[in-house]
């Protein structure tokens, strides 16, 4: 895809000196125009002080929101009534710097729980950004919203006239149920709030909420679509396909650059009694650390993944089961090896099994027989870096 | 407690040649007279042949059980009719070298997920057994059982006249359901079948399934007690009471133990609305990799433990919650640092924290201010070494 963001945008990422280092760390996207907005939130009980404040405004302002500024360094998160005030704040701060009126602009926060934005810096870092806002802007701004992401994360797709650009963030703490996961879609397409905010759930559940890290949900998790019309209107089916695309793509970046990653594993679970069981399946065996680890040191140690399974909650007749991995990420597999029949191991070649498992891509593909549900689930290896990473990640 | 076995019982532990090394593999534990039985099994949907054929057993004979034969180094899980036939083999050739009929032996198996067992090293390691059982082989039994474990895990306990004897394996795949934990009891209270059952349910549902080294769920869990009569009747409580506290004490070994584990963490969790939602947030932080690796960096991170009780679907008031560390393993805690009150952080000083963090044991203790449910979850830390371990377990 060609990188051309839709009409009517303008993008920032500038480092204000939030983070230690100094990366940037304060992005804001603009439109030249009200947008429809939709958005979907951790489910997390202890949601960040910018989640309570985004969910408020989006509900309130579906059609007349022009900006999102974005602070990485610093999650806003468990920081009481003093950081809602911090949030809000935030938001009078970039709507001042960027002419807006009150109660247009959206935030977002990453970072390390519990500390309070230093407020002082990331104003500054607002007003800069508002300074050196262009249509080139989008890769500052999606550097700006990293944290231990090792490289920044976007996206392009088209749908008719319409173009639609998605930055994202988030490489530990990701989990299907939402995670330390950012991401901005802006479009130039018309959509009414109702059509963007279906398309957005559906686009999420099989994108953002498809993959998994490490299991852990987090406090800050937030996907904002805001579609401005400046393209004018364009066919639904066509806009939605090419929102989950772009969602896809996200998340498999996400994936890739997991915490400590080096492989990318895709876990598909057919002949499920359900697509719900079908995903309860996928999901424990992408969040089993026995199952990640083998995946990092390359074992072809199938009986965790039936393990796995076997503990999901997911309907199973273990007679049934049958089990396949195959290099690479294809739907329909390549050259794919079978480990399982009918619940029995086969006599399989160990050298072919082991050259599959020691690929950077891999495709476990689990038939449970009993049904006709399905689900695929991305997931990474756990390496002594994801280790490395989170015993000192404050430090 | 004295080292001082159940009258009664003899004990070995052999090395039999299915394990690559020259480890002790094949253990076997006989009583001299019939065992009232009770079992606990694994909840995997793909439970191995030995549960399948103990779960039968303990169902039919619940008061005629005379022994158990375990082996490591191969799980018979995943292997099919063949696998199922292979466990009834081997009760049949423990019952044949130790001259009991048929249908009086339990089986046990823990090792690699697939393979089928290698029946003939099998037979000869549990007729070695059986020419080696003294009153004095329990260290041995309880080194043959070993898989990954780095020590042997071993409890006594009496309750007035009767003597508990408990040994365990397990310190990978260890989670609140069962796992590749295998636990036998002997003892030599006269209880009933139904008096039995009860008991190791209680004791089960706050000792084994109250632990966590990684969350997954093993196809093979057994927890098996034992109980001769040869002492006589005792007071059903103090039994109980022996009893819970014995498992208590192998399922802490078990944590201590863990793949990789340097430190040893017990999460309480108070104030939730129901005792099932405070044991649901406190498995969510024992399960949380992200909270297991900051144990494992000694980094004070604590909003990841409320982002884990958080997501863990308890009911959660954020406003309401409190946090607090503490030195040691202690219930009261000993010198606690608050670090939250009312879902707001404290300022505490980074030094306590670190201090507590970087010590072997650890315990949080959250109180959620709802209503009077609490649980107490035992969880070791998630390092280098345990990637190491799994990413290389067969090879």
């Amino acid at each position: 895809m060609p990188e051309q963001t839709p009409t009517g945008f303008t993008f920032a990422g500038v480092a204000a000196g939030i983070k230690k280092s100094d990366d940037r760390d304060v992005a804001v996207l603009v439109s030249d125009r009200p947008c429809t907005t939709a958005a979907v939130f951790t489910r997390n009980r202890f949601p960040a002080a910018p989640v309570i404040y985004d969910r408020a405004l989006v509900s309130d302002n579906p059609e007349g929101l022009r900006a999102v500024a974005v602070n990485s360094g610093g999650a806003n998160a468990c920081t009481g009534p003093d950081g809602l005030a911090d949030a809000a704040a935030m938001a009078r701060i970039a709507e001042s710097a960027l002419g807006l009126s009150e109660r247009t602009c959206a935030v977002m926060s990453t970072g390390v729980i519990g500390p309070r934005l230093p407020m002082d810096r990331l104003e500054a870092g607002i007003r800069h950004a508002a300074e050196t806002l262009s249509a080139d802007g989008w890769l500052d701004a999606a550097h700006a919203i990293m944290t231990t992401d090792t490289r920044p994360k976007v996206a392009f797709r088209r749908a008719g006239d319409a173009l639609l650009f998605g930055m994202a963030k988030g490489s530990g703490m990701i989990h299907p149920d939402m995670a330390t996961m950012l991401a901005v879609v802006a479009t130039d397409a018309a959509v009414s709030p109702t059509a963007l905010a279906q398309a957005l759930g559906a686009a999420v559940a099989v994108s953002f909420n498809s993959i998994s890290v490490d299991g852990d949900t987090s406090t800050n998790d937030t996907v904002l679509a805001l579609a401005n019309a400046a393209a004018g209107p364009v066919d639904p089916d066509r806009f939605a396909a090419a929102l989950t695309e772009l969602c896809i793509d996200l998340a498999q970046q996400i994936v890739r650059d997991g915490e400590g990653a080096t492989k990318l594993i895709t876990i598909h679970v057919t002949g499920a009694a359900t697509d719900e069981d079908a995903r309860r399946a996928a999901k424990a065996v992408a969040n089993s650390p026995l199952v990640k680890t083998a995946f990092y040191g390359g074992d072809a140690n199938w009986g965790r993944i039936l393990a796995a399974i076997g503990y999901s909650g997911a309907e199973v007749d273990p007679d049934q089961a049958g089990l396949w991995i195959a290099a690479g990420m294809g739907n329909p597999l390549r050259s794919p090896l079978q480990l399982v029949a009918a619940g029995c191991p086969l006599a399989y070649s160990e050298d072919v099994a082991s050259a599959i498992f020691g690929g950077k891509e891999i495709t476990v593909s689990a038939d449970l027989g009993l049904g006709t549900g399905r689900a695929t689930v991305w997931t990474c290896d756990l390496s002594h870096d994801y280790v490395s990473i989170n015993g000192h990640y404050r430090t």
